[in-house]
């Protein structure tokens, strides 16, 4: 994998840039759009190169767990698996460990757990975490990483640094195809001290890429932002930045201005499953009977499939009717919207508007209803 | 419409047609997926043209319950509501009235029947039941009918006929838009002597096209294929001939040879949802724990998107874990199925090869296990 940055925003540490792999090339800022299980919910691989996404995501822990590594492995990896042959990210299960599964125990070793399917139990340890990945055989691989809740105590932020640091460490061992690359993982609760502790070590080691994690597991919005910006601050500029699971656009755009450039996140599939759609004018839900009749695009500025092909009446028709494709439609409006947003957001930064754009959208957007 | 004959077989009353409208041109025979709602269920518009779809059906019935009429005249009809821009077949509402609403009341004037969604009370007279499709506007036209359960008294087949005779003189009297054509509804039960009233009476009157409904009601197959038979004979030879709600390939393969030109049924989209695929091999059950780690598309003789992508396993697994994909990939391929099948009927009508090909497929397809 080779980054590099193409253009830096002066007025912010926003930048333009591009992560090129033998397989495919990615424009940053980029979005991620999430596929759990080897697909991103109701979407076709088709429809989402038609749309332009060049990364998609892949859940370590749910592809484990179902339909397993061996299986996958058979099919040579997951891009010949679920039939998409641009980039996979896939994450390291550490969070899917801390959020989902019941009776976990940590030690030095690794963490067993239980599936939160069967309450079947396994352990993982850092290296087996990297041989999973291995076999998935993604472009980038995430290491297994110790996620505390908020709120947590010093003791408990001091320890999840730890065992982050640790495992990092052993994670770099395991060897990896050639056409991966691992990328680090900065934890440090909310507190300024264990973010800057964690990323020295992790810098120190060197990563090809590093993640900031931990985020977005219930604190306020004003602090989740503050150490967004903290802890871009702290990574190296040579190397591409990832904000795991974060988020809103209001929180996209800000992230970037941080100098973020990778995001992935579940809000614009499973927002669009419950019918919430984002628009350029803000937030609109299609069950709402103000749009029964409406004969108008979802978005009069979008040119996604179902904008330029369904009206709000007939998206509320499929909706209200549990019709599949409703949840089709939605969702490509939705993926649509995020990965145009970061379009935006390059052009933006490519033609010098970026800061004042930027700030307007972070105050405006997160108020608006379309 | 224009209906013309282009060949007709020398061995068996198997003919290829064309159905032409200034909006579109349909070869026949013909396989309509069902768009109950206005959606061929998990499909886009897009998807069924790519695959050759050149009628839809819309369901009077569902439509007029939701969204409502007049929402879809609204929209200037059916077509631009739904983003369908080639032809579209309405039923009469008649067999859904039959089959799903309590508490029917039939009298000669028309019925009265409670909503199976809210248990609202409504009346469909013949006179309503065609403006109703004159307001969605669609290309192909059914007249209310009344279809008799099976089995049936001869008194409830006579009045079944009679109703069915009087409502279609009733519905020739109501005007239609220019492009518009008006079929009628062949009933009778299963009585030769019900069936050759009933259809004497209609093609006396003059319809665009005939439709044979009142099959596909519980009764044995062989009985059903001998109404068939028997049904397609009294129709006059120059007027398309429409077998409703019916069915098997091996059914569809049966009823051409008979000289039937047009189908709808729910088959390939319902049975794509339960995991059932249609392939040149026979019935495949994707659920099942064989294709677990198959290597191989579900059939290796289609070229429809699901077949050209994705392995059997990929398929179970999306299946398995309840993934919205696995019903679309699923019913792309039964659709593809049926769609092809109606391509190679016409083929072999044409190079005069059908009849042996067709009696093999009867006698060997619904036994078939992939």
């Amino acid at each position: 994998m080779k980054f590099s940055v193409l253009k830096e925003d002066p007025a912010t540490r926003a930048r333009i840039g591009v992560i090129e792999t033998e397989r495919y090339i990615a424009k940053t800022p980029v979005f991620m759009p999430v596929g759990t299980l080897g697909t991103v919910k109701t979407l076709s691989p088709c429809e989402l190169k038609d749309m332009g996404a060049t990364i998609i995501l892949g859940n370590t822990y749910h592809l484990y767990l179902r339909p397993g590594v061996e299986l996958i492995e058979a099919f040579g990896g997951l891009h010949r698996f679920a039939s998409w042959n641009r980039l996979i990210l896939t994450d390291s299960g550490g969070f899917q460990v801390h959020s989902l599964s019941p009776l976990r125990k940590i030690t030095d070793e690794g963490v067993e757990f239980r599936s939160h399917l069967d309450g079947s139990r396994h352990f993982f340890t850092p290296e087996k975490v990297i041989e999973i990945q291995r076999t998935l055989s993604s472009d980038f691989v995430m290491p297994l990483d110790w996620c505390v809740s908020y709120p947590a105590t010093d003791a408990e932020v001091e320890k999840g640094v730890e065992l982050t640091v640790k495992w990092a460490r052993r994670s770099r061992k395991v060897p990896l195809k050639e056409h991966q690359s691992l990328f680090a993982i900065l934890q440090g609760g909310m507190s300024e001290k264990y973010r800057r502790l964690c990323a020295e070590e992790l810098v120190d080691m060197g990563f090809e890429g590093y993640a900031i994690g931990g985020l977005s597991v219930g604190e306020p919005k004003g602090l989740m932002w503050e150490m967004v910006d903290f802890s871009a601050s702290l990574l190296p500029k040579d190397r591409p930045r990832y904000l795991m699971g974060v988020g809103k656009p209001e929180d996209i755009v800000f992230a970037v201005m941080c100098g973020v450039d990778m995001f992935d996140c579940v809000l614009p599939t499973r927002c669009a499953r419950n019918g919430l759609l984002f628009t350029s004018k803000g937030k609109l839900r299609i069950k709402n009977s103000v749009y029964k009749d409406q004969d108008l695009p979802v978005d009069e500025n979008c040119g996604c499939y179902t904008c330029r092909n369904f009206s709000r009446a007939y998206l509320r028709h499929l909706f209200v009717n549990d019709e599949i494709l409703a949840l089709r439609l939605n969702t490509i409006h939705n993926v649509y919207f995020y990965l145009s947003l970061m379009e935006e957001i390059r052009n933006r930064i490519a033609d010098g508007s970026f800061e004042s754009w930027a700030r307007r959208f972070i105050e405006e957007y997160s108020e608006m209803e379309a």
